[in-house]
């Protein structure tokens, strides 16, 4: 039993008990008493999920062949990533990253619509099933591990709305990748600005557009399908929220040569993106072959070693790290209380794959590899504050506004 | 006259006279009516700045062979920074760049003894005519540009201490590179920290051991002659402020594994850096040569490079741009006001060489390329509050303090 034994030589904390295709039962672990029992349902499963476990342990639960008689798929997962991260960089389960990381992917404009259309351009009923009542499918951020997902979204909004210093009204602002226009519609509100995103996803250009006609925004707030590299003119400010993780590491050089074009001297930009603690690496191979097609996730010095070179400035950057892990517990909850909702739209395989996805990612977060970055970026070195302060004064929740406020809208 | 033609090559914005040592006159720039007259006493001296102008300006200045008859040696070089900045990598001027990042310097021990003496074992009372009461030999933190040195010196300390999260008393704490001690002995004070500090100088061993002394702190803070790679034991916070430039871009790796292996398991530590914008390149010859010899200015990403190969985590990354040239401008200030007492010291060289290097560190703050970077590390991700608040609160003047505290000591 060849997966038996790659777990065996993995785990060193925590245990499990695995039933083999034979059924045959496997002691794995420290010795402490198992709460996790998984159970393979075919013989030849074990060879796949011994020779690439990263994808074939999904697809095994994915197609029902790897069940979880004891605990769930997510105890499995934090065994895995826990022990896989004491591993290193060194073990052969992490081979290939080096080399992977030599062969940028450049995602096309074409190759980037038909990644998004992948995603986004799933029923929006599903995305009404777990995500929060404005619709942020991206990490919220949360002051308590106590906030529900509705509260730390917003505190989200207010947090980028902060860092975007949107100091006096009228403000040109881009978003790429403008999601379900939420964020958009949040910094016409709040911030007075005049706002145009951009989506690739013709389902999310269509709703987000309707949103802001039912909220009398239409004036103000745009959305537009259109890839980042084709956008003109030049913004005040440019946020960009779970986007740049589509970008491709061999796009890298042109998202910010694009930010650099689009962004006025005296702008300041705020890029939110999940990153690799670990260094440069593949996007785990289930997420990029079935969840984000064409997806890496980036680490920080890679980012930067591009930024260095576009003459941008960083001018802050902060790390969320448990912010996403809590973020993806509430969504994974959510998706399967709605399970019953979910088979309505789609199958049993679905559901897993789905279920799976939002398990696998918070484990990453839980464990260290895995965080989001928000990295401010302006043109010039005095367009900013000395300090910080005016961040936390922003988002004061009696923080005047500009002129412009909710009440005028 | 070559020298004039590689200005008249470079400066795009601004103007400025040169006279050479035939006594011609060269107008330079674009046009604008010049504040700035510079004169070259000798024609040899042609050669070597039109050569190697990063090194020979300086030098020539030093020796008094360039003289700034009108206007300042400020004016100077924030006129070449401000037009070098805008010609960007691919000019000669820059090249070598990439050519010496890929030979990184490795400093050992005895060479690490040998280039710290060279400057911090000056005399004390050398520095005494710039520096701020306290001694802070590093950037300040201003929370205006009116602030005194002397308060944002002051600020700069709670800030780091805020970072630290000195949440309870008796928190073991190792400052690497401890200058003059002031900052240990503030942590000690105000954070009731048990702090051990670490120099190279025995000069500042010295001085900062009598201040400790003086201070009645000898019991909870003692300061030894050590190279951080021999130091032993583990800390909970670990706290570095402008030693980093002295590392070597070499010796990185065994910064950071040292850092691993002192820091404890829910430890957190400080980096107070200078870093470089524009990537990873060449110190500034003339600083390297005259000021800091062995030292390097990382950029962000060959530094994020090595932390995220040495299990260490990030958890914030604020950038301090305009704070140094803040203060390296009253430290000049200060200098050059005490010009007699420094000759005292030293000679007219010297004077000059210092003031060139003051001017000079300055210019690269004003304009684009350097920055201060603290970066702020962990080895687990649940060590450190969700949000940044904690900062915020712990740097109000208001803010409790651990129960032992100033008065108690």
């Amino acid at each position: 039993m060849l997966f038996a034994s790659l777990l065996k030589s993995i785990v060193r904390r925590g245990s499990m008990v695995l039933i083999d295709g034979a059924g045959r039962r496997h002691r794995i672990g420290d010795g402490s008493v198992p709460r996790l029992t998984v159970r393979l349902t075919r013989r030849r499963l074990d060879y796949s999920l011994a020779l690439n476990p990263k994808l074939s342990i999904g697809e095994a639960y994915m197609d029902g062949s790897l069940r979880v008689e004891q605990g769930s798929v997510m105890d499995l997962l934090m065994l895995l990533a826990g022990n896989l991260d004491t591993v290193g960089p060194g073990h052969w389960l992490n081979w290939g990253t080096h080399a992977r990381s030599l062969l940028p992917s450049r995602v096309h404009a074409a190759r980037a619509r038909r990644n998004v259309a992948h995603h986004y351009d799933l029923s929006p009923a599903l995305y009404d099933l777990f995500l929060d009542a404005d619709q942020q499918y991206s990490c919220a951020y949360f002051t308590s591990p106590d906030d529900t997902l509705d509260a730390a979204q917003a505190q989200k909004q207010r947090h980028i709305a902060a860092k975007l210093l949107l100091d006096r009204p009228g403000l040109r602002v881009l978003d790429i990748g403008s999601g379900w226009g939420g964020l958009a519609l949040f910094l016409a509100r709040h911030g007075a600005a005049e706002v145009t995103g951009i989506t690739l996803s013709v389902e999310q250009q269509r709703e987000s557009t309707a949103r802001a006609a039912a909220a009398g925004l239409s004036d103000r707030v745009r959305f537009h399908l259109r890839d980042y590299r084709q956008e003109q003119g030049t913004y005040d400010r440019i946020v960009s929220v779970g986007m740049f993780e589509h970008v491709g590491r061999g796009s890298y050089g042109a998202f910010f040569a694009t930010l650099r074009r689009l962004l006025r001297e005296d702008g300041v930009a705020l890029l939110h993106s999940v990153g690799d603690s670990a260094g440069p690496g593949p996007i785990n191979p289930f997420i990029r072959k079935y969840i984000f097609p064409g997806a890496d996730v980036p680490s920080l010095s890679e980012v930067l070693r591009v930024v260095e070179r576009s003459g941008i400035l960083v001018t802050d950057i902060e790390i969320l790290r448990l912010h996403y892990a809590e973020t993806l517990l509430r969504w994974r909850e959510r998706f399967v209380t709605n399970r019953a909702a979910v088979l309505q739209l789609y199958d049993e395989r679905f559901f897993r794959m789905w279920e799976f996805y939002l398990a696998l990612c918070e484990a990453g977060f839980r464990t260290r590899s895995s965080m989001v970055f928000q990295m401010q970026l302006a043109r010039r070195n005095d367009v900013l504050p000395l300090t910080r302060d005016y961040m936390v004064e922003a988002e004061r929740p009696t923080a005047t506004r500009p002129a412009l406020s909710d009440a005028a809208v």
